[in-house]
This record gives C-alpha cells, sequence and structure tokens, in this order.
C-alpha cells in the first residue's frame, strides 16, 4: 500500500515559486525512492498578487480550504505594494494561528561546505534547535491607537503571554531536549519586561521541575545575541517568546550559512490541523523571477515536513544532500557564491538523492 | 577660571567600584591636563548590596539628590540576591526615566587593535552610532497579571509609544545623522507589531520630510541583526526603540571588540535634568573582586561624558588612547587575552594621555 500525502502548496509571492519548485521536485524524488508513499500537491494562487487582483490574501474560506490536508508548504509572502502588515496577518501569520502551530522549530547548524562569517568557529559549535513560541506573545496582534493625529497620540502594543501557551511550548522544548539528550537554554528579558518575562521565568522554572535530568540555562536576550556571535556552542536546544524567536533565528541564520539555508516549521503538535513548512527567507523582490534564488532553504524545510510525516531517515539524507551539494561547492547559486540557477541546484540535490537512496 | 563639574558617581554592584576607579582616574588626568576644568565627585553608595541592608536600591529621596549634578556616572546594577526586576527598576532605570533620559546613545565602532569575531571585515566597515529611545515604548513597564495561578492565567506586556516619545527620538537622530552626514537607519518589525511598529514607521516618515538631505533606511528587526552580522557597513546612524536598541547594541558590542569596550549614554538633551554615563556590561558576579574587570567600557563612557559637558577634542583623545592601548596588546585585563589588571589598564590609559596631552 503505497500511502498518499495532500499537500497544499502556497507558493506565494517573488521568488517563493521558484524556490518551492525545487523542494517539490525533491519531496517527490524522495518519495518515489522510497516506494512507500507519495505526494499529491494542490496548488493555491494565494498571496500579494492575489490580493491585488481579489482585494484578499486568500479566499474567505481558504483556512476550510486547508483543513483537509496533511501538511502546508510555504513559498515567501510580501511584496511591494501591499503593507506587509496586511500581507502577513491575513496569511502566513493567519495560518499560523488558526491552525495553532504553536511550535515553530528552527534548526540553526552550520553544516560542512556553508559559510559562516565567524572567525575561528568550528562546524559542531554551531548546532542548535530553536523552538519558538509561534501563537501569542509579542504577536498576539493586540493594541490600541488613541488620540489619533493629536499631540497626545499614543500607541499600544499588548503582547499576550498565557500560562496554557507559555507552558506548552516549554514543555515541548523540554521533551525535545530531553529526547535529544541537550541541554535547553531560555531566552529572557525578565530584568526590563516586567510582567511578561517575569511569568516566562517563573513557567520556565515549574516545568524545569518535571525534568530534572535537563540541563537548563537562562540568557537576557541582549546577552544571547551577543553570545550566538561569541559562543554559539554555549547554545543546543532553545526555547523563546515568539519576537525573541524571530530575531535570534535571523541572527542563527546569518552564522549558520545564511538565510538561503535557514528553514522553519510550524508545527501543530496535536496534528488536529496541518503543519506548515516554510523557508524563513522572505519573497526577495529585488532577485525574483530571474531564476537565482537559492533553493537550499526550501528544501531543508521539505526535509522537516518528512521528518514530520514519520521519515526521520529520509529527512537526514536531505540533510546530507545539502552537505554534499555544499562541500562539493560546484551547483550553488550567486548567493552562495556560486554561479548555477535555482533549478540547476534543485537538479543536482535530486541527482545526489539518487545516488544516496 | 577653573569650570567645577560636579558628578555623583554610583559605582553600584559586582565590578561596577573596579572600573569605575579607573574612569574617575582619566577623568581627573584629563581636567588636569587641560587646566580648564575639575571635578569634584561625590560617591553613592546605592545598588543591590545597599538593598539588602536598608530594603531600597537607593534613598527615598535619592532623585532629588541628584538633581544637584551635572552628570551621573554609573558602574554596574544587579547582583544575585536581588531580583534583576528589583534591582534594576529601582535604580538604573528609574533614573533613565525620572530624568527623562530619552535618548540613549551607543557608538559601535571597531577601534585598530580590537578583536572582532567576524571574518574579511576591514575597521571602517563597523562604524555606527546607535541611538536608542530609552525612556518609553516596551519598557514602560505597563502590564497585567490576570488569574494569577489559575489555568487562565494570563500575563501582558504593554508596550507605549507615544507621539512626543517617538518624535523626539527620531527627530534627534534625523539632527545626528545630518550633523555628521551620515545615513540614517530605523530598526522596525511592522509587519508583526501591527500597532507599536506601524506607528514607529509613520512617524519616522512623517519627520524625514524635513530631512530630505538625510539618506534613509529601514530594516525588520530580524533582519538588521542578520546584516550586523554579515554586512556592518550597511549601517551607520541607528535609530530604534528601547528594547530593539537594547538587542542590537549588544550585538554590536559583540561585533565592535566586546562588552568590554562597549559604553552607553543616557542623555537629557534638554538639560533639565542630569545625564547618565555608564558602560553597557553587566555586574559580572564571575569576575567581581578579582581586579580583572576590563574598565575600557567604564573609560570610554566617560569619554562621553567629556563629550556631553562640552570637550569633544579631549573626548576623541581618550578614544585614541583607547585604541592605542589595545594596538600595544601589552597592558590588557584577560578578556582581551591580556594578563594586566584592572588598575594597571587604568594606569596605562593615564600614561598614554599625559604623553598625548
Ligand atoms: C514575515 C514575518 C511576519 C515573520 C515573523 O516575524 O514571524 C518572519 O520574519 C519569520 O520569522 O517567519
Ligand atoms: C540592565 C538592563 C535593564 C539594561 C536594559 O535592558 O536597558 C541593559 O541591558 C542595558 O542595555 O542598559
Amino acid at each position: 500500500m503505497v500511502k498518499k500525502f495532500k499537500i497544499a502548496v502556497i507558493a506565494g509571492d517573488g521568488i517563493g515559486p521558484e524556490v518551492i519548485g525545487e523542494g517539490v521536485k525533491v519531496l517527490n524524488k524522495v518519495a518515489e525512492c522510497s516506494g512507500d508513499f507519495c505526494f499529491d500537491f494542490t496548488y493555491f494562487p494565494w498571496g500579494c498578487e492575489y490580493y491585488l487582483k481579489h482585494g484578499k490574501m486568500m479566499d474567505d474560506d481558504g483556512i476550510e480550504q486547508l483543513k483537509a490536508f496533511d501538511a502546508i508548504y510555504l513559498g515567501a509572502v510580501g511584496y511591494p505594494g501591499v503593507p506587509d502588515h496586511v500581507s502577513l496577518w491575513d496569511l502566513l501569520l493567519k495560518i499560523r494561528k488558526e491552525f495553532d502551530q504553536y511550535v515553530n522549530i528552527r534548526p540553526i547548524k552550520l553544516l560542512q561546505g556553508a559559510p559562516c562569517p565567524l572567525k575561528d568557529v568550528r562546524k559542531e559549535e554551531i548546532d542548535m534547535l530553536f523552538i519558538r513560541e509561534n501563537s501569542e506573545g509579542e504577536y498576539a496582534g493586540a493594541g490600541d491607537w488613541l488620540f489619533k493625529g493629536k499631540p497626545e497620540e499614543v500607541v499600544l502594543q499588548t503582547g499576550v503571554f498565557s500560562r496554557k501557551g507559555t507552558e506548552r511550548i516549554i514543555r515541548y522544548a523540554f521533551e525535545t531536549a530531553r529526547k535529544m539528550g541537550k541541554s535547553l537554554t531560555s531566552i529572557s528579558k525578565g530584568n526590563a519586561l516586567n510582567y511578561s518575562m517575569v511569568f516566562w521565568d517563573q513557567i520556565f522554572d515549574e516545568i524545569s521541575q518535571e525534568y530534572p535530568d535537563v540541563e537548563t540555562r537562562s540568557y537576557l536576550v541582549d546577552a544571547a545575541s551577543m553570545f550566538m556571535v561569541k559562543q554559539p556552542e554555549r547554545f543546543q536546544v532553545v526555547v523563546s517568546s515568539n519576537l525573541f524567536g524571530d530575531i535570534l533565528t535571523d541572527l542563527g541564520a546569518a552564522i549558520a550559512g545564511g538565510i538561503g539555508l535557514a528553514a522553519g516549521a510550524n508545527i501543530n503538535p496535536e496534528r488536529t490541523y496541518p503543519s506548515m513548512f516554510e523557508p524563513i527567507h522572505g519573497s526577495a523582490p529585488d532577485i525574483a523571477g530571474q531564476g537565482i534564488a537559492n533553493p537550499l532553504a526550501a528544501i531543508w524545510s521539505a526535509s522537516q515536513m518528512l521528518e514530520f510525516l514519520g521519515y526521520e531517515a529520509l529527512a537526514d539524507t536531505v540533510i546530507q544532500a545539502i552537505e554534499k551539494i555544499l562541500q562539493e561547492k560546484e551547483v550553488l547559486t550567486p548567493d552562495m557564491n556560486g554561479t548555477s540557477s535555482t533549478s540547476e541546484v534543485g537538479d543536482r540535490i535530486v541527482e545526489i538523492l539518487s545516488s544516496m537512496l
């Protein structure tokens, strides 16, 4: 019996469709080689172009339509002409929230052959797994805009940290650290954010009691940003709020090969709703349409999808194929100092996989 | 007529007194060499030790007492045994707010001879001036803690961005960029923080109309953290909210020689209240009392004080002395791979200054 996975593809804007095309190639290849399963991809034309035509980022019943799928594969969202807070809140952030994808998993791992801007760093020293809260916190969207245009105008942005939301992400992180036999670092700012981060620290403390076997650390977000650059080996599994995870994982991408390699999984652990896999780069309007975007981040996120669907060994093989192409240094896009096109990189990964599987 | 400046010294906790002692040496030397002015230092024993004895971080009328001074020179605040959100809110953050020190100026400049963790970076490429909002925003201290201990517990942290507060910091940054003939970069997160940062972007736009001669850029905070590491030459003058400035200036410290070199000035531009000068490092309990703390950040902040008091050329000379000691590589503390003590570094700076002034 060949298992069939129904995947919703939202290639999105800018370079989104270009990189997702290569990820789809890779997923099909892996499925074909395995022989045990296959993918059924359904394409949704949602994004900023859709918005400019239809006045909305996705269909009104878009969330309903997506429910039927095993996973969502997303390219990039956002394009000049549509304000970011519209394009993102009505598509990317909407899906994260509606599908309760409260865990955002971002590997920050320096592969052999990947460029690193840091001196004196051995590749084993950059090997972290960021677990970012993905449903509330600073991204709750709560706030107020008072006395608009008047001298006394004041704008409020409220971070919302619920016990449920904070407990579940921290517990997920402890489970992950325990499973991997690694330490867990919490990112805080309790010295300045006198409600939210004091609460965060308290919950982290409470839950750590249940995991006496997991070594824990806690860094202030400012200190953490320094350590990421000076002593990245301090970090193994890391848990953070939504905003802090956003900032530190981009910094992480910078030290671990660049944004062209950075993947993220938006997970609903209960599997009540589909999870979503995406490269964490944006739509890169400046290079869109030229066929030179780096598809490796999209391919890495395809590997995260494989892992989520239960094919851990195959997921690993895809990472190994990425490492191989980086070491060969022959077929790479311009951001990696190569001269190849997006699809040449995808094709080479497929070739490497054929030889490995 | 020799001008006398009254300086309040709050050496504070941990390594604070050690590094401030060297800064005082340097200030006295500079004054002596100039012959035009002198310093009258008054020491306040406030901090965590004081708290453990008296149950408060400073005297009840502490703010009143400080008003009489021309400037405040602060070491570091915070020590194990006193929760950070107590020690900081009742001393460091209290002074920043009560004295309306709404501008936090942090130079991020790689001096010749300073260690840099980045590959392939020339020193001219790291030369930024961060202007951080220092009185409100994410640090407003506003929030709520509801249903404590219940399953429905929820904690709110509210960032407060007033038109007045946002305009004045952005205007200050434009004035600075204009005076220096440099570009101005705004740090935002308008795509996710749908009230505060949309407002921030709007004010930045509005005020930029008044400064058509200043080149402007705007980066999302996550992208900015990446660029700081990959292309630091993008940044010249930078303006940011309180929290974003906190995070990015620590990252900046990491790429520009380390936290042992990072200085910050908390400025009340109207000079209604005293301004405050501090190294941005913490109290470093792990090395306190050993005489090995790096005093260069405290000395750099003394240079900021000189500049603020009107002695720009002397301030520059102090920076040159720091650059000289770094290039000599003979008298440095262990964090800079040296073997010298805190006071040996201070003494050597004084010697260098004697030869320069
Ligand atoms: C596009 C943006 C809203 C998003 C975020 O801030 O979460 C992105 O930066 C990310 O990290 O996935
Ligand atoms: C000590 C802490 C409250 C402070 C801050 O967050 O502002 C510090 O990190 C700084 O940058 O001056």
